[in-house]
């Protein structure tokens, strides 16, 4: 399959960390690489031109978001998602059925301390063999999720990498019902990667990964995807309560998982977790964390994080970071940026954003150079 | 004075409009021109380097929302607000006054309505003839506001053109009082202009020219502000209930203004009423039209404006306006745009602004070209 394939460059002599080259009909995405998450289509508050001047390699957007505004068909009608966002660089997008789920279940924290028990008033409306039917929050319309119907929007957004729908089971559900899930999961894996071969459409499609914190199940869970057409796999489901948890079955998962497919770790990039991550041989990873923190006023360095709203950042008429080239570093001070914050200014989102982006890209190709020198 | 001039190049002749160059320390404004206004030292959504680049050669930032927020001292010690928040370009500030006053007899359109009484709860504490004492709404701290404060915050700024403090009087508000206002308000500006000339700093100070819409108050508004040594003139006070007493009381006026000093308008520019302020001989003129529609999704073209939200825009993957050189226009569509509105997207106030600021710019140059060409 040209269209799409995986290049090692190299293995690391210290670890299992390797770099890569995704090659993708939108273009190379170099590993290890995070990914940023652009929800609708958009990074929140970097255009996509500037995006790619950003060098983001890969971008992460959300069919669950797309699926309810502008709609799957809108999108196909404008060329795809690549020519209506305006982004030359490749795109992966999800099944939705995270959101669907979390909609079911609450967000992460309220999953964690749940047993499996539904939200009231929760959108989903019935969950069974075919797939999930919800209510969509935008205009209260019911809408069927399927393996089938995720393939299509995916299909239909023109995305590099499509993921399959999964379920996602709360952390702490039953042995018994856990285990109904994962089965049920990798029917829906299977019956989308039908779907998808159908039409490959130079699309690429990664398996997910299920288990919860069994490391059976993990290894599993790898051995049936192992054993299908995937182009890759992204380790998802429940990862547990904490970053040990979540190393531990990562240590025990990762041997198990085809060595010569791309790994993507989904959802989870906070700076105290990538290099881990790399180590134990993750390629991407994608987490809406910096983008996030910049709109709460936390800036990356090699220093340590600056806090804008920390008083002591009032009157400092400096560059986040002297060494940085980022467009924000370049132009601005830390006292002028903590202004705009002060100030609500929306353009104090924008540049605190474009400044951590700046950061990971540049982070991880440090990394990369680390591995290429068997530093790390 | 020669760090601020203005060169009259051509008047037209069909009309009063004029082509001309205020020559400053940070450049020179080509008139007739649009000045945006970036109230907290940075336009809404457009940070300072591209607001540079869309040309904007004059922006209008407001004293009261800085002298709160990060307050004059912190400014003066950035080096001033062009480095403060990294502008090449002039500067204009006003008072602070508007505000306090606005805060005291509530905005625009209910002063339009009151007979001077004061809003319920209001921050005005006292007013008299040395100044007004406010309460801060951020801090809840007691400020005076004097003509020698208020020029003075000015000159930390470092505000290529200064305004000096004026009294903004309720349109309705009885005659004796309104003469009273008067008087005081041109008793201030002289005081201004007094502290102002002991530390020129190679910054300029407009007169506000005052009397609401009596025609024989603004004669002898202007008459005053003549025969003192201000740079230009602007006018502010009371303009009337609709565009029409305006338009009257422009037309009054203007005969009577130094005819070779720069005459700004305050706070008006929507574009309806740009044709007829540069016909009746206005060189400049502020408001925050452009971009407060273009945070509502309302976007400039030639052949009208395009309101985002309406549906049947929903599918439209085209430019806002094709022959539109902007940033927005040439990598984004309609069908995008709305869809980032919808989503509530940050990039969506952006794209909006950058588009309908180039709008702005472009249609006073166009207007200066045609003035050149005796064509209006």
């Amino acid at each position: 399959m040209s269209y799409f394939s995986f290049e090692i460059v190299h293995t690391s002599k210290k670890s299992r960390a390797r770099v890569g080259r995704i090659h993708t009909p939108h273009g190379i995405i170099e590993t290890p690489n995070f990914v940023p998450v652009g929800t609708n289509g958009a990074l929140k508050a970097i255009d996509s031109v500037l995006v790619d001047k950003l060098d983001v390699q890969l971008m992460f957007c959300n069919t669950y978001h797309l699926m309810l505004q502008p709609g799957p068909d809108l999108i196909q009608s404008a060329g795809g998602l690549h020519t209506f966002i305006n982004r030359k660089k490749p795109i992966i997008t999800d099944s939705g059925g995270f959101q669907v789920f979390s909609l079911m279940y609450g967000g992460i924290t309220a999953e964690l301390k749940s047993s499996g028990a539904k939200k009231e008033n929760n959108s989903v409306l019935k969950i069974n063999e075919d797939g999930v039917l919800f209510r969509s929050y935008r205009d209260g319309s019911e809408i069927l999720l399927t393996p089938e119907s995720s393939v299509q929007a995916q299909k239909k957004f023109g995305s590099d990498i499509i993921i399959p729908l999964d379920e996602l089971p709360p952390f702490n559900m039953n042995p018994r019902k856990l285990l109904n899930s994962f089965e049920r999961t990798h029917r829906w894996e299977k019956r989308s990667l039908e779907e998808h071969l159908k039409t490959p459409n130079n699309q690429a499609m990664y398996a997910v990964i299920h288990g919860g914190i069994d490391p059976e199940l993990r290894k599993k869970s790898a051995e049936i995807a192992n054993n299908q057409a995937f182009d890759g796999h992204a380790i998802g489901g429940s990862m547990g309560e904490n970053h040990e948890q979540m190393f531990t079955m990562l240590d025990g998962l990762l041997p198990h998982l085809a060595y010569e497919r791309p790994i993507h770790l989904l959802g989870i990039g906070d700076l105290k977790a990538i290099m881990p991550f790399v180590l134990k041989g993750i390629d991407t990873m994608d987490s809406s964390y910096p983008t996030k923190c910049a709109r709460h006023g936390v800036l990356f360095t090699t220093q340590g994080t600056v806090k804008l709203m920390n008083s002591k950042y009032r009157d400092l008429h400096e560059p986040i970071d002297k060494n940085c080239p980022c467009h924000t570093c370049t132009n601005y001070t830390v006292s002028y940026l903590r202004h705009l914050f002060k100030a609500h200014e929306l353009s104090a989102y924008t540049l605190a954003s474009i400044h951590n982006i700046h950061f990971m890209i540049n982070y991880m190709a440090e990394i990369r150079s680390k591995i290429m020198n068997d530093e790390i």
